[in-house]
C-alpha cells in the first residue's frame, strides 16, 4: 500500500509537475502486474490505479505492461493523458516511494537506430580512428545525419548489469587477431527518442511532423567495446562492439516537457537539401545538460545543445527513403560531446584513445536535466549500469 | 472450401514431402483469420484445421497469425509437428489451391542482421567501391563473418511492391549531393535464417548448438540503392540505401529439410579462432542453387555452396559477445555470388557497377532448390517484387 504522498517535493527537483515521465513498474505485493507509472519527485504515481479511481477514459492504456499502447495512441491522447495525470497528483492515494518499486524496460523496442550527430565527437573519433585522413569528418558528415541500425533485442533498462563482452580484436601491430574479454570497454552518453505514432511504408516524415510521431525522450548509454569495434567496423559499420548491451533510462519524458528548453542548433556550415533544411523552423535543439559519473565521481558534462543535427532532422532523414516507423522505434543521438575537453561523451575522447577504460565493478551513471518553465528543471531518468566480469564459456 | 487434394504433385516438384515449408495464409472466406499453412506442391495444407481435426496437441501453435509461437517451441516440438504434418498429407480435406489463398509475412521479425559472407561478392564489390585499395577484401574479412544490423520493420513478404526510394547521392565528380529517386536500384540474392529458440543475454551459441536455435530458411532479396549507399556508408555502414525494403519468401523451409544438401564450405585460407573453427564439425554449407530472374528472364544462378562463411559460423559470431537471440531474429547470408560471371548475386557485380539498373515496372524473382533425399528437390519459396515509381512528396 502507498505510504507517502508527493508533498515532500524538494525545490529544484527535476521530476516536478513540469516533467511527469512515464515508466513501467511493479510492487513487491504484485510482482506479476507491471503497469504504467509516472515519476513525481522520489515517488511513483500508479497511473493505472489513479486512472481507474478517477474513471479515466484512458485507464485501458495505462494498466498495461509496456508504454506501447499509450505511445501508439497519438499526440492528442498523449496531451489528454498528461493533463489528467496533472490532476491526479493532488490525490495522494496512488503513490509509492520510488525505492520500493521495481522499474522495468518501459517499452518494447521495435527498431533501434544510432546516429552520430555531434561534430565534436565525430571529429575527435575521426582523429583517433583515422589519424592519416586529411579531414577527421567524412565528406558526407555535414550533408546528412549519419546513422546505422543497432540491436533492439539487447536494449536493457537502467540498473541492469553489463557483462563485459568477449570478442575479436587486433591492434595494427598484432600479426593476427586474438580473442577474449574486451580490454577497451567504454560508455557513450546519448539521448534517445522514442517513436509513438507509426507510419506506412513509403511515407517520409517531414521536419514539421516530428512532434506528431515522437512520444518522448530518454537517456541512453551505448556501451562500446572499442577494441572489438576498431577491428570489425570496416566496411559495414559497428556490430559486436555495440550489440552486447544498450542501457536506457527507466523513464520516458514526454517531448513537450522540453518546450521551454528549445534552442537553436549550431550554425550550419554547409547548405542543406530541402528535406533537412530547418532554417525557417522553430529551434530544433534541446538545452539538455548531461552529467556522466563513474563510481559516483563526475567525469564529464556533455551539452546536448551542441549537437549539429537535431532529432527532427534525424527522423526526416531516417524516413526520407520511405522506411516506415513502428511504435517503439528508438533512435539515439549518438555520443553527445561539446567543444571543451570536460564536455566529451565517452572515454575514447576523454583519454585520447589511451585509456584507462572501464574496469570490472565500475558503475556508470548518466543524469540529465533541461531548464523548464519558471525556473524549474525538467529531468531525464538516470541510466546506470555496473560492469561485471566476462563469463567463462 | 478446399476443392483439390494434393495427389497431382508433379515429379521433381520442389515442394514435395521432403520440403513442407511453413507459412501464414488467409482465404477469401475468412480474410480476418491468418493461420499456419504448409505448402505441398501447388496447394496449401491448412495446418490449423488439420491439427484440430486430428486432435493434435500442437493445434494451439498452428491456429496463430504468425509462426512465432511454433518457432519459440524449440526443436523437439519442430520435429514432432513436422512428423504430424507428414501424416496429415493423406487427408485431402484441408488443402487449398495456392493461387486461391493470400500469403502473409510468416513471422514477426525481431532483429534483422545482414552478413557479407561470399568471398566472390565481397571481392567484386571491394574492387568497384574501393578501386584504389591494395586488396579488395578488408583485413578482417577472412577472420570473422562481417555483418551489420538492418531494419526489421521494413521486411516485407514476397509479392509486395517495392517503391523506388528517394535519397541523397553524390558521385565523386559532383560538387554537392543531390536528392531524388535512386538511379541505381539493385537486387541482392540472399538466403535468410530464422531463429526460433531464444537465448539469455550473455549466452553465446556455439557452432554445435546452431540447430537448436535456427528454425528454418527463407529466400531473401536485400534491395539496395547503390547511389544512396555509396554516399552514406562511410564510416558507419549501409543505412538508407538498404532500409526501404527487404523482401522474404512467404515460406520458411525447416532447416532439417536440407540435411541431404549439406556440403563442405570452401577451404579456409586463414586459421580461425576456436569459436569459429568448424574444421571438425559436420559440413556447414548447403548446396542450394539460386536463380535470379528479371521480368521472367534468368540473369544469374548464384550457388549458395560457394559461401565462405556458414550460417552456423554467423550465429556463433553474432552471439559471441553475449548478444541474446529472440524468436523471430532473421539473419541473411549476404549476397550469394559464385566465382563465375553468370553466378553473381546482384546487378552491381553483373554489370561491373555500370548498370543498367532496375527500371520501374521490373519484376525481380528469386527461386532456389537443393538436392533432397532420393533424387528429390527441396525448395525455398520464391521471393518476388515489382519496382513501382518513387512517390512524389
Amino acid at each position: 500500500m502507498p505510504q507517502h504522498g508527493p508533498r515532500d517535493l524538494p525545490e529544484g527537483d527535476p521530476f516536478g509537475p513540469a516533467t511527469l515521465p512515464y515508466g513501467v513498474f511493479t510492487t513487491a505485493d504484485e510482482p506479476g502486474r507491471p503497469r504504467v507509472g509516472v515519476r513525481y519527485g522520489a515517488h511513483v504515481l500508479d497511473a493505472a490505479a489513479a486512472a481507474a479511481a478517477h474513471g479515466s477514459a484512458y485507464a485501458g492504456l495505462l494498466d498495461r505492461p509496456t508504454l506501447n499502447p499509450l505511445m501508439a495512441a497519438g499526440r492528442p491522447v498523449w496531451r489528454a493523458v498528461r493533463a489528467e495525470v496533472r490532476g491526479w497528483l493532488a490525490d495522494e492515494a496512488h503513490f509509492h516511494p520510488l525505492d520500493e518499486v521495481t522499474l522495468h524496460l518501459p517499452f518494447e523496442v521495435a527498431d533501434y537506430v544510432d546516429f552520430y550527430a555531434s561534430e565534436h565527437h565525430a571529429g575527435n573519433v575521426g582523429r583517433i580512428f583515422r589519424p592519416d585522413a586529411p579531414d577527421p569528418l567524412t565528406p558526407n558528415w555535414k550533408h546528412l545525419p549519419i546513422g546505422y541500425h543497432g540491436r533492439a533485442g539487447t536494449v536493457v533498462v537502467s540498473g541492469t548489469d553489463v557483462v563485459r563482452p568477449r570478442g575479436q580484436r587486433k591492434a595494427p601491430s598484432d600479426e593476427a587477431p586474438s580473442f577474449g574479454p574486451s580490454l577497451r570497454l567504454d560508455l557513450e552518453s546519448e539521448v534517445g527518442f522514442v517513436v509513438g505514432t507509426p507510419t506506412e511504408l513509403g511515407t517520409p516524415v517531414t521536419l514539421e511532423d516530428f512532434r506528431e510521431h515522437v512520444f518522448g525522450v530518454c537517456l541512453l548509454n551505448d556501451w562500446s567495446a572499442r577494441d572489438v569495434q576498431a577491428w570489425e567496423y570496416v566496411p559495414l559499420g559497428p556490430f559486436l562492439g555495440k550489440s552486447f548491451a544498450t542501457s536506457v533510462s527507466a523513464w520516458i519524458t514526454p517531448l513537450e516537457a522540453f518546450d521551454a528548453a528549445r534552442t537553436a542548433p549550431p550554425e550550419r556550415t554547409h547548405p542543406l537539401l530541402p528535406y533537412l533544411d530547418d532554417s525557417g523552423a522553430e529551434p530544433g535543439g534541446i538545452d539538455l545538460r548531461i552529467e556522466v559519473a563513474v563510481n559516483g565521481e563526475t567525469i564529464t558534462r556533455p551539452p546536448f545543445s551542441a549537437m549539429y543535427w537535431t532529432a527532427a532532422q534525424q527522423l526526416a532523414h531516417m524516413t526520407v527513403n520511405g522506411a516506415s516507423l513502428r511504435t517503439g522505434d528508438l533512435y539515439a543521438s549518438g555520443t553527445v560531446s561539446g567543444p571543451e575537453p570536460d564536455q566529451v561523451g565517452c572515454l575514447l575522447e576523454l583519454t585520447q584513445g589511451k585509456g584507462p577504460w572501464l574496469a570490472d565493478g565500475d558503475v556508470v551513471t548518466l543524469t540529465a536535466w533541461a531548464p523548464g518553465p519558471d525556473g524549474t528543471r525538467v529531468g531525464l531518468g538516470e541510466v546506470t549500469g555496473r560492469i561485471v566480469p566476462a563469463h567463462e564459456h
